[in-house]
């Protein structure tokens, strides 16, 4: 175990309090041009503002200035885990996140379903999204294949997004990406970093290449792509680590999968705010930390929808009067990271932090917004340390030495 | 490579865009005890101001707080390289920025011309000044002597300044000074750290001996001081780390060193600050980085002159439009660390840092100065990150982790 965690472990303790952590997904912004404002600032958001003037404010930084973080590291980090040395694959991830079990020694692969031209060309990476049923229809032709004695388990995500899963003996992720992330050029052949793992780099061009064939009449979804070959790693659970009972409450599947690589009991609930939000309520008194997962703000930042990803800041901040009627002992609202519309994808800039409990040593700031969020009390920390501030505020830390 | 270094070297990707890294050496100050206001905060800088107001500050640490660097720490850690992993000697930087070329296994030592009384104590470190042209012919009366089977090379910098570089078989570098850093003192006798390092400490002691005699009849410079004895030590280029081309315009010849010891190309300039940045304008379009070097700023404050100092950053601030002009993508103003005319020398004092680009996301900071930063954006934070901050800004640097 990393020693940070160790560290934790040995002082942790369990005790009737709660904590519910609010990730707004991608909240951090960049201000609008005719405004000076960011999509925080700009909502209107009376009740994140109360509790920025009850409570404690802050910026953090997911990995470290400077850098971009992508979803996992961005939540592992808030979960107390250093991402750099937790840094898993997005093929496990997606895997996970559709309660997919993975045996020992399976790789995940995360692919999209695409469009190519005659050519060849990628021409939508999306193929113009897709239904998830008729991703479900396309994922059962490439089903069940045997590949060089690896059998290929292939599963609908969600829209144009799917898991592909190898399995069979002595199989070796180190392989690159078929995925070029980008539109008018080729799909890339997958290649072997390491010898071991030249016989997976020839599966799955071979996947590739049948399912080419294959799609070639489903157009849009004519091609696939594939990326983030990995094995699941193991992680200490948040129950070991911090002596919580942790559940999860998030409509995308990937959060769901990160949640349960760390411990957390996923729950049942809706694709909108207001039925996370009721989820929270209806599970409230059986565990002693939430995460609470809102997408579209992220969703929003990546479509470059300024106006949209204002709308759900305020549609959070509509529904936070019954969170905080259930009065948590903590409750901790940030972000994973930042995704400005104004950039169309997640970016390096820290993230605005807020913490609420009776034992937080308000600060001077009374509005949750980017800029004052700088003047905060906790000032600029890495995300790391968030859950150990959750943690003593819910007094859960016990002193460290004598 | 060091891990941060192997993350960053992971995500950089190579782009039409710019950074300029200027760095006004010895920036941070203290405040005047008749005004309440430090060199930063007396000086009229206008265009900083504004850089200042439309960018993002913060106050940057080299080392760490409380910790006073050197000027190869101070840089190293702003060209992104832990200066406490590559702690390189002085004399290794001084031949280096003399395009002196270290053979492997040659060891370096800085050294001064310096002033003895008649009864050895030193009077002057730096033989008041003496002309470069002077410090050559003295040099050449010292140069190609062999002791103990060591070659000795002994090479003029600039004033008062010479390397002298030793040159044998299995020469260990672990030995200490002769230079006492004060006045008033003897030379130290140079002793070895190691066992295996008394061979080099013998060698170095007949050489100061031995000059000393040469020396006698030149006063002022009759007799040097060594310091710094150091191999030349292997890092990973600026090119190889952050995919950059970068270039370094410097007037005073160690901070050439250093550049070139991180991989950056070295460009011809003159010796005033308009000549630098007339240099930065003539080769604005072949490279995508530059590192420009002020260092009258710290000479100024090592010298206690406030006035100077000023002077100097106002000088600075009227050049900076030409620079603005050709539009870089990135700025970033800072220094190597802070050098306070009212303690004459280097101090630990965080040092004011302004970065402005299209996605900084400015803060409420309009005025570029120690306690204008001390609410800035960025907060505080260690000048290692600089180099991430100003890949990001330039969007240089790809997503961590899915």
């Amino acid at each position: 175990m990393e020693f940070s965690l160790e560290l934790i472990k040995s002082i942790s303790r369990s005790s009737p309090t709660r904590i519910v952590l609010l990730v707004i997904d991608g909240l951090g912004g960049l201000p609008h041009s005719q405004t000076g404002k960011t999509e925080l600032e700009t909502a209107n958001t009376p009740t994140l503002d109360q509790l920025a003037a009850k409570g404690i404010c802050g910026l953090i930084d997911p990995v470290s200035p400077g850098i971009t973080p992508g979803s996992a590291p961005g939540h592992l980090a808030l979960f107390g885990y250093n991402p750099i040395s937790f840094n898993i694959g997005r093929g496990v991830l997606e895997a996970v996140g559709i309660d997919f079990d993975l045996e020992p020694g399976d790789i995940a692969a995360r692919g999209n379903f695409c469009t190519i031209d005659e050519t060849g060309l990628v021409t939508d990476r999306r193929a113009g999204r897709i239904s998830t049923q008729k991703c479900t229809e396309l994922c059962r032709l490439l089903d069940g294949q045997v590949i060089d004695q690896a059998k290929l388990l292939v599963r609908p995500v969600k829209e144009h997004r799917l898991v592909v899963v190898f399995r069979g003996d002595k199989l070796v992720a180190d392989i690159s990406d078929s995925d070029p992330q980008q539109t008018g050029v080729s799909p890339q052949t997958v290649t072997a970093a390491s010898p071991e793992a030249e016989r997976m780099a020839g599966i799955a061009n071979q996947f590739v290449a049948q399912a080419k064939m294959t799609l070639a009449e489903h157009y849009p979804a004519n091609m696939v792509l594939l990326r983030g070959f990995s094995i699941r790693p193991h992680f200490p659970t948040m129950g070991e680590v911090f002596r919580l009972k942790p559940a999860a409450i998030a409509s995308y599947p990937m959060y769901r999968g990160l949640a349960k690589l760390v411990g957390m009991e996923v729950l049942d609930t809706g694709t909108t705010i207001e039925a996370e939000f009721n989820t929270l309520k209806q599970n409230y008194t059986n565990y002693d930390f939430f995460f609470l997962h809102i997408k579209a703000t992220d969703s929003a930042g990546e479509d470059g929808d300024f106006d949209r990803k204002v709308r759900v800041i305020e549609e959070v901040d509509n529904a936070l009067p019954g969170l905080i009627s259930m009065e948590p002992d903590v409750i901790v609202v940030s972000g994973d990271h930042s995704t400005p519309a104004l950039l169309g994808g997640h970016s390096w800039h820290p993230v605005p932090f807020l913490l609420y409990s009776k034992w937080c040593r308000r600060d001077r700031v009374s509005e949750f917004s980017e800029s004052a969020c700088v003047s905060g009390g906790l000032g600029r920390f890495p995300a790391t340390q968030v859950m150990s501030l959750a943690m003593a505020n819910a007094l859960k830390l016990n002193k460290f030495g004598a």
